[in-house]
């Protein structure tokens, strides 16, 4: 496209922070040095106030809003809430948004070189937590100037990086927004994960994750993880309104190739991320999943868990999401009450399912919208002309 | 064990039922001969009124009760429903259960000799559609002397074929019990068959279903279908409460070891599966399974394509089953009743999910017992002393 539209953050660069702190792991292994590469959208205001972080989910990256070039097909993951008049209004607040350490698009992961051996590290790099990457985000923020930021924000495995923030980081967040998340994985969350995992692992070109020295991907793998997570990401209505029991072609071919859309759908997605994610990444996000469970070092009381929390959240949940349900949100909402905190909570009435969260539905827009208006006057921002 | 329990059937011996008619089937191909394995409890009576056809689920087979020896760890399949005194009671109904055609535990399916090549069918045998093996069925009940079955009982895969056998036989069953089952599939269904299917095909050892002439066994594909399946049998609730997040060792190890107990059930799961059943046939019961839409050939209209049947029905589902749920089986019981059919239906409280089909629910047992009961009572049969 030539013309961008115009509540687009318009054309946007990434940027790499390089660190040369040792970063101490909760795996107990330390990364001597890393980069972070992200993205800012708006502008830092004098007082350092208006700084918002964004948090990525399972297979996100720092492209959340605009375009990388006019010839970029799709925007950024997030670009329907970042942007100028927008529930994220760009107009008004800065935003960071990071590739979380592990990934594999351009923060140190498993695809960078291991100094130490000057090969890539595949499947040694050192397994990551929801808190290390808060951490991590910390040390960006200081290296941006951002003291506390008006509030951190993200979905699904980035909602638990919110939560996480609030708990690391009391001081250094304003406002929390948790959205399609959950205080810890269900053991029929696990299950998927593990399904993924092992799809991936089994993979004869996995090469116990050294596939990169082999020429290898293991894309059957990846293709199977992805098609497996797509199931979990769409509602059972999404899915049976998007597809239902529709033929590619007029008759059953009675074989294996394609015959009804939902079959089509899931092995072009499986296919495209099979190609472009890195599998080592993928196992490394997973296993972070399952593992973030704050009120675990609590006895599972999440209210004591989260009695360091110091600001206002807002919780949303979406009605037809299976993988992180309503009331997973809920549990956190009730924990936050207990704990004397400031929340608030939006059910949406959506038929998207998990998916929800990255899609424009107007209701969702409008709880966001009004939560960050209100982030906005509370750091003396000025209203939108 | 030497004593076996004094409500099972005993110690029983399947045989093999061998038919030379040629057999004309959905796919447009023809099987020319076929054995059926099968296994009988009780005894047929002079009337031959007190037969019972019980169906089998996807990965089931003909041993639906009692011990194939003293030494046999568990029974059949659906022992906890068939025995003397049970609700399938063996003291008045004879039984009949038979391995489905293209299965693998005896009857003609992939593993079986080609008669034409002297080699084994492996991924040439033809697709099987639910309709083909009531058809098979149908012949077996010939060649016992069995006109009409006082009724065709079946769970899941199994209770499918109970409806088709009111359509393709209604004047051969007298009473259709249908257990955790559904008219048809949905998109999110078929989406999950897909992916186990996806994971056998492109397991490396398949050799596109030749996998037998190259000594090999597409084990991590099926092991993979498998463990997805088991997500999908399990309630969110079932897989909490018996897993939770506990873990198998006291700490994290922070690797791809197993950490967590349901990633060790899953994988044993699967490991078990995986070296005892035909990769082939996975194939094809799930095949048979997407197909199964028998409102299909009237634009969709269930109470149409209902319209032959002509016996009582009773339909039962499992409060947190979400793989057929409850609402799928309504579906099925609201067209009986808009065609004006005889229908009982129970939605049985059961935290078990799917799998509540196979145990010993108490309301679940209670419903059904009763029914056959009113089933015994019909064809005269004598009360239990």
């Amino acid at each position: 496209m030539t013309e961008l539209p115009r509540d687009s953050v318009g054309l946007v660069s990434p940027e790499t922070a390089h660190f040369d702190d040792p970063l101490a792991l909760a795996c107990g292994r330390t990364l001597q040095a890393y980069d972070l590469v992200y993205e800012t959208y708006g502008t830092l205001n004098a007082e350092r106030s208006n700084a918002i972080l964004i948090c990525h989910a399972l297979s996100g990256h720092h492209h959340a809003a605009g375009y990388h070039s006019r010839d970029e097909r799709k925007p950024g993951w997030w670009d329907a809430h970042i942007g100028p008049g927008k529930s994220i209004d760009t107009d008004r607040f800065f935003v960071v948004s990071a590739n979380n350490l592990g990934g594999c698009h351009g923060s140190t992961g498993p695809t960078s070189l291991n100094p130490e051996t000057d090969e890539a590290w595949g499947p040694d790099f050192p397994m990551m937590t929801v808190s290390d990457w808060v951490h991590s985000q910390a040390r960006l923020a200081d290296r941006l100037g951002i003291e506390r930021f008006a509030a951190v924000v993200g979905g699904s495995l980035g909602g638990m990086q919110v939560l996480q923030w609030t708990l690391s980081y009391p001081e250094r967040i304003a406002n929390a927004v948790v959205i399609a998340a959950t205080p810890k994985l269900s053991a029929q969350n696990i299950a998927f994960n593990e399904v993924a995992r092992q799809a991936i692992r089994s993979d004869p070109d996995y090469f116990d994750g050294h596939y990169a020295d082999h020429g290898a991907l293991p894309r059957r793998g990846l293709k199977l993880a992805r098609m497996v997570g797509h199931i979990t990401y769409l509602s059972e209505d999404a899915m049976g309104s998007k597809f239902g029991r529709d033929l590619r072609s007029e008759d059953l071919n009675f074989g294996y190739d394609v015959e009804f859309q939902v079959e089509s759908y899931l092995r072009y997605q499986g296919d495209t991320f099979s190609t472009s994610f890195d599998a080592n990444t993928y196992l490394l996000m997973t296993k972070a999943l399952d593992y973030f469970d704050p009120a675990a070092a609590h006895g599972g009381d999440l209210a004591a868990a989260v009695a360091p929390a110091d600001c206002p959240f807002l919780v949303v949940s979406f009605s037809t999401d299976w993988r992180f349900p309503p009331w997973r949100s809920k549990e956190l909402v009730n924990a936050l009450i207990r704990a004397g905190k400031s929340v608030s909570y939006a059910n949406i009435d959506s038929p998207h399912g998990h998916d929800a969260f990255l899609l424009p539905e107007p209701r969702y827009q409008a709880v966001f919208a009004a939560f960050m208006q209100r982030v906005a006057r509370d750091q003396g921002l000025e209203d939108r002309p």
